[in-house]
């Protein structure tokens, strides 16, 4: 089967047309069959190699990445972080131009910079994928989420979904409603005040200080990590802690407002018993956190595909 | 050839049957004749993923798992120790049920706590096997011992073992002695009163302060690591260096008591000059260090094979 | 094709004679046209083991064997330099004899004490690649650097080639010098003398501390990257950096007394706009800095080829 995907990188999710995203979801639901098959792998992707550069910490979406480039056949290398870390003083654009140059297909990269993967793509000649940029996007995040969503509700179009917690540094939170915006989805942002970011109020959606009033009646809840590692908090969170867990940590009681077939999702890792309870993250009525992972490799399998095959 | 072999992990040498230790040591063997060939790799475990999570530096094993499961033509993903180490405070279960949720095959694993790979186990649908958990047991080291020990001497029955050193922190000596009394081996523990532990006193064993009483006509002699690394020495070690080396240190001439043919044994890292000269370690008339080393991988690629193509 | 390559072990260029130079060169043309095409995989070292270990921080040179092992079709592991170091107090010979009993065919090393790849070699099965030794020799970084003057050149005798900067320090000068004196090139060796030492008197170069003066008319420069993170400079370079930067920074005016077709090269990672100005080292006129770190995989793989399928 053959594919119309026309873009050479993955940035971020706003630049892909529902065509795109169709594409995406549409082959990767194959590979999620194949993933659960004993011999998962496939050749497509022979003789190619892709690169893991990581330069923020990340078990889960390295160890996707890796599996998922391996799936497909390809060769990966992953950069180990203290290494690639410009131990020597090399730039980031240094790093990468040297990597281009060992003939590799793509640059699957993490930074805390806003940006770097535009700021490097136009140097190289590999596909690069955004594997998290600063605040700015996580598209295959997105991509994931769009999919866990799309297999329990069947559609994308229309939905109501709740993103909660510490948006402001949260590029998780801006690549999915970019995302679902698309569909026309009704998107509520709910947040304290020190979670908070100017940039929200003109993303077309509706923001929220009550986490009650935000999740009632929603399809979907998305819990967001709360990133102490990074910088850009409008606070000291330990001073908040209590209030916040008391007042926007999800349990089964709060979630009672929303619609009954409601599912929650977490992109993880999770402060346990912070963002959601225990209780709630571990009950299979509501929780797809795992199945948000398990779509993760397929859903970069098919990224990786689309992108390097063309 | 298919085996008979009906475990889901692999926790300790303890709930083996003799059928189970020869249906690996047997399948071992074939390993070990193919890996002294060029072409080391067959495709069984092909499409197949196998994590080596590795809570605490290895060299040795994690390198010797991770070219065992290559060799049966696994992928193979290797999470660095220091961003394992939960950096971001993810629960060590919270990190397999992510792993495992990418459809893995076998989760390999090292951790510093005792029974974490039972803890594990029981939530995940991966294979667990234990790399050796806190001073509990590492059951694939006891398994190229008896490997190595029955290369030599043609059999396990019966025999007389002398495993001497810090027992009180080794999980390799726990897991030897429960694999060599499922063959009525006559095991004698040669340790000072600083590096025992009272579990020791219930295990079947003989127990000997006196290093050449205690080897005295044995026919194998494993000498341990003093695991500095590991809390819970009865002592400050280094009061007690230059009598221990005196006393328990191994050399040719206390070796002269056990058996003509006696081999010896030690897990490695060895503390050079410490719990064995140098010259011993390297006589190849007793020392099979490093064929255990060589085992080592043969065994592994069999345990991964039993459980993973189950 | 067969190739007559009777070495064992690649330690320095010093020992290779110029036939054998060209059989690597011959084979590592071939490589890097397979390297252009999106197939870039062969099976000939399949089944086969490299172990890179790596006991100084390097991303380029690490990753470039790491690619050029599994183009081959071998598979591949890499030590962590953290972990490789002898955390446990294991020496280097006991972690090569160790790796060696699991049955490797080729340990590619890099070690900061001079001529450890010899000390290591005698005592194993495997062949062993020096990927850079203290501040002796890098040998596949001098037959990269051949293979792009070759390529420029369209021969290799009789060039004149500057090599300036940080000398004391460089393996990267030494290995240079050692292969181009076998095809009677014209070296000058240019320096301050902070960054000269004795041994390079009796190399057969001329020695410069004028840069105009020892690049006159050369066909290529190659500048060393200044070493920091070695020990042995004899002096705070801090307190030159200004005066080296004016006075041994190559820029486009500064190359106008070269020939006119001269080309520049740099063994990287570069010290920007310290060595060379940025706008020279992106100028595709002369410099042929990413060709070389292109070249490097196809001559790491015809190495590793020559050596391990032999």
């Amino acid at each position: 089967m053959s594919y119309a995907f026309s873009h050479r990188h993955l940035f971020d999710t706003d630049v892909l047309s529902t065509a795109d995203i169709e594409t995406i979801l549409s082959l990767a639901s194959g590979y999620a069959e194949q993933n659960r098959k004993k011999d998962r792998k496939i050749d497509k992707l022979r003789g190619r190699t892709c690169v893991n550069l990581f330069f923020e910490n990340s078990t889960r979406t390295r160890t996707s990445f890796e599996i998922a480039a391996k799936r497909l056949g390809s060769a990966v290398i992953s950069i180990p972080v203290a290494q690639s870390s410009t131990t020597k003083g090399e730039t980031l654009l240094d790093t990468a131009l040297n990597l281009d140059a060992m003939q590799i297909d793509a640059l699957i990269m993490r930074h805390s910079e806003d940006r770097a993967p535009q700021s490097i793509a136009k140097h190289i000649n590999a596909h690069v994928i955004n594997a998290g940029d600063g605040k700015c996007a996580h598209p295959t995040q997105a991509l994931l989420d769009a999919m866990t969503i799309l297999r329990h509700k069947g559609r994308l179009d229309g939905l109501s979904v709740a993103i909660c917690g510490d948006v402001a540094r949260s590029r998780v939170a801006r690549s999915n409603i970019h995302l679902l915006k698309k569909y026309g989805a009704d998107i509520r942002v709910i947040a304290p005040d020190y979670f908070l970011s100017d940039d929200y109020k003109t993303m077309g959606v509706q923001i929220f200080s009550d986490l009650e009033a935000g999740i009632k009646d929603v399809d979907a809840v998305m819990m967001l990590r709360i990133q102490h590692e990074r910088p850009g908090a409008g606070c000291d969170f330990s001073a908040h802690a209590q209030e916040y867990i008391a007042t926007y940590g999800l349990n089964h009681d709060k979630l009672k407002v929303a619609k009954p077939d409601v599912i929650v999702l977490h992109p993880g890792p999770i402060n346990r018993d912070v963002e959601i309870t225990d209780a709630l993250a571990a009950d299979p009525q509501y929780s797809v956190i795992l199945e948000q992972v398990e779509m993760g490799v397929a859903v970069r399998m098919a990224v990786i595909d689309l992108l390097v095959s063309a």
